[in-house]
């Protein structure tokens, strides 16, 4: 196994040498009927990936499993779940897919069984969600906590608040909702406000989530969380857990009801299964539905074991992507999701690719000479179709389309209008714009004339439920990181935030020059 | 005033000899702090433009000058506001800066003077509201109405609920919200059940929002809703107002408590300033507020008059994106507001924007050959910073950036902690990612190694107020509109929509074969 640059690879050669695929041609009549049937790659909790309208053929997919062999794909996969140190940057092994199941030979650190770690956290949430849903947790009144308010930025906010909306309409539903999650995350005081109106403090508990203990935005939040608790005659300490590292300062402190634990080797972005969601999510849906979550995940991570790529959904994805963004010159991808339940997954989405794969230099720190992660952007269908499709329709540059759809809606009270259900016009919205994007339409007026040709994939189920749910996340995750293997990125670090933090401590401590100060003025701070 | 395409102009030939500018020289040191001081154009409302960190100096400036002159730019805007038919392909009249305030001559249609007949759609809109705050209209049970929710889809909900969520804190603060607004928008059917589950119905007025009146999706969400109504208990007619034009099959329908109209001169995304927000917005905040939103808009409006591009904010910003999209070769623009409460502007921007300009025909229908609109996208700083960011420092794409900040937070109560309010530290964190974007820092260690070179602009005001925020609604459909003047475009109308509308009637008929027929099986429809 040997960490290669993409240009270096037998395959990157062959790549520039194949014979592109018209989508408009491929998908026209029954030739594209076939492709549908032909190009899905089964998923787990009842999903699948289809990649009919890519485009790609037989010739280069057979080009793509060249690449996946050649640039050993799968065994640095397994490097990574087995414990290799994979984030060379800060020298840290990647564990996050442990915090769902065990995918090969445990993984020990300084005699810590990383995988039992994750799961004895799981277990403290669980039990702590548990003992406040029954009452045996209660606030200084006696009275249960009806709300939960997680205060964290980034993979602290992201990945759990997509999570969140991505159920609570299901829990609601199905009356299986334990209690309200609110979130917490700029640190523009306006935001922490606006959240602060709409609960009550009292029967609040606010789960405070930093790995380090020292995230500026957070801390800002916490103190003002803490003046807002103590203004409504309540006790911080009564209202308050931790997430965080062992060794952070806000580890085991009595100003927190408890303190629930990750560690080095679960970034950020990548932090959903962890205590990171798992202590919110857990509050919020009850623990059996966390634990749905996680073996929707860990089944996606079993898949993405898989040498064959016509197996692997997440693999596949992750090729054709670099197909499009290297060869086919695509610079961002377009996600769209036919579930307004999904509608911060995009935003999700968008962290977790862009922050880990928007990079200029290799794992080992030397520029690359190819272009890396596209942008991400995306909101929900119908609603993007009233919006910004035009430019994808019609614009002057190609946006690759990742739909997701499903066949049933979560909420089951649906209505007959016009003989079809709304779940039925949702998703003939999706195959209407799958083949709209991919065919066109010629006409004599050029205004109405579409070229076609735009390549789209989409992820398909039954329903969208917390098993299906943990499957998307993942397949997301793990698709990332095949990309940062093919382009070998270190896909774990984040070293392009660092210059805007020390910055602005530069502005706060009124240490600055030139047009930094005038900036500065501008905005009022000095 | 000739309608040319962008490559025929001499400024064109000009742009591509210009000599680049590099933002890492010129904003470093005093000259960067000059530059601050310099490159800023006062805008209404206290706000400024301020392009400082883009990559232009005079040379460049006086170029784009010639461009604008060139190309007529205030010419074209005069005419589009004095009534010539600018929306060429539906032969249409422009005239949504007329909803905020007189430009020039009246323009006159049929009889009608259009101009009048916004303003006394707002002043229906307004007595209307009036009449619900104060008690005059109430429901079956002679109560008050507390919520309004607003049934749209696009511009019929992207921009009047941007536009809600930027004033909902400030209205709460300030103890002058007079009722909870709500949207309706996506015909995924668990949209609506879950606002329905929400709000209390029988308190609740429905603003349905169809300039055609046929819209699918809004019309299956009306028959939605007007089924949980009845449910209720209630009559639909006592809680439902339409927002149509005067020729649909909604006006003056007994249906619905009152009417308000637009007509065929407002496209979607640029309705926010008539009836389409004027309804929502008046019932939420009270007329006087939506009143002052309008005249911050006007001021921009004004301001876009100008000729000389330095004092012309919206066209010194479009010029200077187009001269980095057609010369500098970037793709896409982000929008990064350091305000929670624009949460929802970049989506709003992202429509506006890339329905304009997403097209690859002149005004005429004949195809250009150059590149046009960008793809937009963003998040509100501070959480992008933990988020994307990383790819802009670090990818290997430039993505310019328009920042927005505040001096002052809406709701006041800030708290110092650790020498500074959570203002100041927002603050910090603009002019600081200004700067990191513009100069990078040097390091041996190419990981931590930032090119800078990065351009952004920002604009800079002192409070989000609804002034200010007309103002910056304004100046964005100015700059979409200078834009689609430069490139020739047909900023107005949205021939790429089209397609999937007629295949998913198709898909809906179950009239279709190959392809669409397997997608359609895919996603259960058949």
């Amino acid at each position: 196994m040997e960490w290669k640059n993409f240009d270096e690879l037998k395959a990157y050669e062959a790549l520039k040498a194949v014979k592109p695929v018209s989508v408009k041609e491929v998908m026209a009549g029954e030739n594209g009927a076939k492709r549908v049937k032909e190009y899905s790659v089964p998923m787990s909790s009842g999903l699948v990936y289809n990649y009919a309208a890519k485009a790609v053929d037989e010739d280069i997919l057979a080009v793509l499993q060249n690449l996946a062999d050649e640039q050993s794909l799968t065994e640095k996969y397994k490097a990574l779940y087995e414990g290799e140190i994979i984030n060379t940057g800060e020298k840290r092994l990647v564990l996050h897919q442990l915090c769902r199941g065990q995918l090969g030979a445990d993984v020990v650190v300084n005699g810590v069984n990383e995988r039992e770690f994750y799961v004895e956290q799981q277990k403290r949430c669980a039990e702590f969600a548990k003992k406040v849903h029954n009452g045996e947790i209660v606030n200084e009144k006696g009275e249960t906590y009806t709300t939960a308010c997680q205060i964290g930025i980034g993979g602290s906010d992201l990945g759990p608040r997509a999570l969140y909306l991505s159920l609570e309409g299901w829990a609601k539903y199905n009356n299986t909702l334990k209690m309200d999650a609110k979130f917490i995350s700029n640190v523009d005081p306006d935001d922490a406000l606006n959240v602060l109106s709409q609960i009550d403090i009292s029967r609040t508990i606010f789960v405070l989530v930093s790995k380090s203990g020292t995230t500026l935005e957070t801390l800002t939040n916490e103190t003002f969380v803490k003046n807002a608790i103590e203004k409504a005659g309540c006790d911080a300490s009564k209202h308050m857990v931790a997430v965080t590292s062992q060794t952070s300062p806000l580890a085991g402190n009595p100003d927190y009801m408890d303190s629930f634990y990750m560690d080095d080797y679960i970034g950020g972005r990548f932090s959903s299964c962890s205590a990171v969601g798992g202590c919110i999510l857990s509050l919020a849906f009850g623990p059996e539905v966390f634990a749905e979550i996680l073996n929707g995940a860990h089944a996606a991570d079993e898949l993405a074991k898989n040498t064959n790529i016509k197996e692997n959904p997440a693999m596949i994805d992750a090729l054709i992507g670099v197909y499009e963004r290297n060869f086919l010159g695509y610079s961002a991808t377009a996600v769209l999701p036919y579930s307004q339940a999904l509608s911060r997954f995009p935003a999700h989405l968008q962290q977790a690719d862009m922050e880990s794969n928007g990079k200029s230099v290799n794992r080992f720190g030397q520029p690359v000479s190819y272009v890396t992660g596209p942008i991400i952007f995306g909101e929900p269908g119908t609603n993007g179709q009233h919006s910004f499709y035009q430019l994808l329709h019609q614009g002057t540059d190609i946006i690759p389309i990742q739909f997701m759809g499903f066949k049933n809606n979560q909420m089951a009270n649906d209505l007959v209008i016009q003989n079809s259900t709304s779940q039925q016009k949702l998703n003939a919205n999706v195959a209407a714009q799958i083949m709209a994007f991919a065919c066109g339409k010629d006409d004599d007026n050029a205004n109405k004339y579409f070229a076609g040709g735009r390549p789209s994939s989409i992820i398909a189920g039954d329903q969208l439920t917390p098993a299906s749910l943990g499957a998307i996340l993942a397949h997301y995750e793990n698709k990332i990181m095949f990309q940062g293997f093919i382009w070998n990125l270190n896909s774990f670090d984040q070293e392009g935030v660092q210059l805007g933090k020390v910055l602005a401590k530069k502005v706060l401590a009124k240490d600055t020059d030139g047009a930094l100060t005038a900036y500065s003025e501008l905005l009022g701070i000095f």
